[in-house]
């Protein structure tokens, strides 16, 4: 008897706004098990909302919100300031914005993932984390929570006792303490496709990554975050899948 | 034996935003049965949300939604012309942001009662009323979609099945056609509190209000609106709630 | 001795926003003769706005401010009921703050043209007509306003003593009281570029436009709106410039 | 001959929004020199801002841009992580919108001081510093820099040619390194108007400020920023302006 190896390959959707288009949501959804669905807050709106959630259901993708803070000139991505207090308040009112046109459209949502610079302050803040994997706790705690291999935020998740999925990158190196490089210095991302997918199935098949410093480290890889607003997203996106599905690793949404 | 009559006092509340306050909510909760809490669209903000679900439940009343136009500037009280389905988006967005409070804090959605502009829009607009109350519809069948007395807004909820709350208005003055007077005429408002009171209990106790033009006219009166923005907003929540108690008329959440 | 002709061409740039990219205009902006640069309300941003005003002026064309609703999920093209007030006020605002970045650039504000609804709003209502032309006069004097020709809004503008621009628009039918062809009827749009730039040379040199009903009408054509956001817009407005050339038209922004 | 020793007296005014009411601007303004304007990012909307440019100038008082981040739930509070041209375009933007207002009503803008956590972090960061400086600079460089008093804010506006005004605080205690004493720590505020009262004297007759560390340190007090929003605002404002007088301290706008 063999066990199957399974992970889950999750994307943001759904970041267009009023008169703007953004990403390539059509083409990505059939590539991928779970979709990350933008709220209104850093991207999306309530137009926006519904028709992703209506594209993602007819792709059999899991269904995820992707809070984020509400600076939509800057895409969520600047670092602001808030109490984790106003952390929990806006995750909450974003997880209920996107709950209800998933009811709506007769689906349910599987998991949370904060955006940006939320997932980034959140990945290294403790009182931020507590605030976010509380929000998710107190709204569906049946929801999963995605956050950065390792992080803050994950294990404020398990402290909760959510589920929680550990998230790693195809095309970030990483460093010698399990820790994504910066990308203020020179090496952060892997531009070799090909490159980027080896250390996807090896973070995959054998929990580890090779560190910039040149040593393995241990690293859970229970979703891949694949980025949708490249030119070459979609060409990723089949590559993965396919070397994935070569590997004997199944895709399936993220189930603990 | 004896049936009590009933009726329904409800008020706006949660229209306070980040640093800004607005209305009475401690002083009048106390005084109604059910809460349109604001839902950031036209006034509120996620942290005044959590707060007034908090102390809406602390008193006990209804809690509904009071989704609006995204017109901070203007309180949504201005006329936008959306569409059909951009109304029921806006409208399934801002049920779902107030229900995730009300579900983090132990509470259920009791009502949905549009504010301002779109609640004057869909009183005689049947594609936008449609809209709202398949909104309400869709995200939760068991929620009561308050609207206008008579108006399209009641009638599109019961074409659905939804339950609906005819609602008066104390302080405004009817035309023999069963709709309120127009503010632009002079004769708009009551400004008498003993009036406005006395029109109150006969609407609820002969379904009956006397009309602009001398003659009565028809009128259900399921749930009385009571302004809470002006400054004696308490004192008549008061002597209105002590007049129908006076004329043993029982003040409970509307249910059907 | 010979009168050239001469006609303005002017299309809407700047409509980015944040991480979202809108219109053509690198490619537009050496094909037209003065510009119209949105000011961060129904579309742009700060960001936005500096980039384009440079653009412009390298391109040497004419910097008009392009004031709109504080609308940007509906891109400022949904009827919004301001008070005359509210759009006196909106509009300083925004001539003002595009004002800054010409100065910082070094350049001098050209006109102003108000978008989408509060553009066809002031057309035919006088009262926000002459709070619009107001504006533009108690900001900048100089500056010229940009109208529908014939419209209540140059009409305003005239009263003032402001210099005004009678817009007409390539791909537009006309009614035979001078006015376009709603978009609800069938035959608003002139789908054929050629008929478009044959009914733009006839407007320009003769004066006149063939109406729907068959007779043709008097139109004052000092400036021609193209758009900037179809897929054909830079083929169009290179046809349009040849057309214009070919029939001995000069273009340059407008100057009475 | 003597010289007669001058202060400004600075507050922040026109942080009202729509329906919403702040601060005390008819109580205040006839008690202090300069006004600094909210312009529509942190708090102020277009009307807002007329109005209060309209009382500014019936008081007499200098006219100044007060910008922030576009933050209104936070009141411009928050620390956000912008680019320091970000922070130059959000600030032309925003000089540029007030400057509109004070041409339409006559009057000529006096000066610039940043709000709330722009204030803060361009107080110490010099990148941000410069960036706001050379935006006044490009937009207006007759307009007078406020920073914090020796701060890397003014001494970037001192490098650039500008006119700047030190700025002390009345309330607040320092360091002996002559900067503001934090607000985490435990002495941060002054409580006592009187004892608040004679800091200010001192610091405006004498150079200096007893420092929480027990030694006097030399500051620069050019003008004073009073607090308009505090329950004895306006107390405080008449006690500051009546003990300045009777010091023989002439109170009047900044000018070098």
């Amino acid at each position: 008897m063999t066990n199957t190896l399974t992970v889950d390959v999750n994307c943001d959707v759904g970041e267009s706004f009023g008169a703007y288009r953004l990403g390539h949501d059509e083409a990505l959804l059939p590539l991928v098990t779970s979709a990350n669905i933008a709220c209104g807050f850093h991207a999306g709106d309530p137009s926006v909302m519904k028709k992703t959630v209506r594209l993602a259901l007819q792709n059999g993708v899991a269904l995820g919100a992707h809070p984020g803070f509400q600076d939509l000139v800057g895409f969520g991505r600047r670092d602001l300031a808030v109490s984790p207090e106003e952390a929990f308040n806006l995750t909450v009112y974003q997880i209920g914005a996107l709950t209800a046109f998933i009811t709506a459209e007769g689906g349910v949502l599987h998991h949370v993932k904060p955006h940006g610079a939320l997932y980034n302050m959140a990945a290294v803040n403790p009182a931020l984390a507590e605030a976010l994997a509380e929000a998710v706790y107190k709204v569906n705690p049946e929801a999963v929570l995605y956050g950065l291999a390792g992080s803050a935020l994950v294990q404020a998740g398990e402290k909760l006792g959510l589920k929680t999925a550990h998230e790693v990158f195809a095309d970030r190196t990483y460093q010698e303490n399990g820790t994504l490089t910066s990308r203020r210095q020179p090496n952060a991302l892997i531009t070799d496709p090909h490159e980027a997918v080896q250390q996807v199935v090896r973070m995959v098949k054998e929990g580890k990554v090779r560190s910039q410093q040149g040593v393995d480290v241990p690293i859970k890889a229970d979703t891949i975050c694949l980025h949708g607003d490249g030119t070459h997203a979609v060409e990723f996106a089949q590559l993965i899948r396919r070397r994935l599905t070569e590997e004997n690793v199944s895709l399936q949404p993220f189930s603990c």
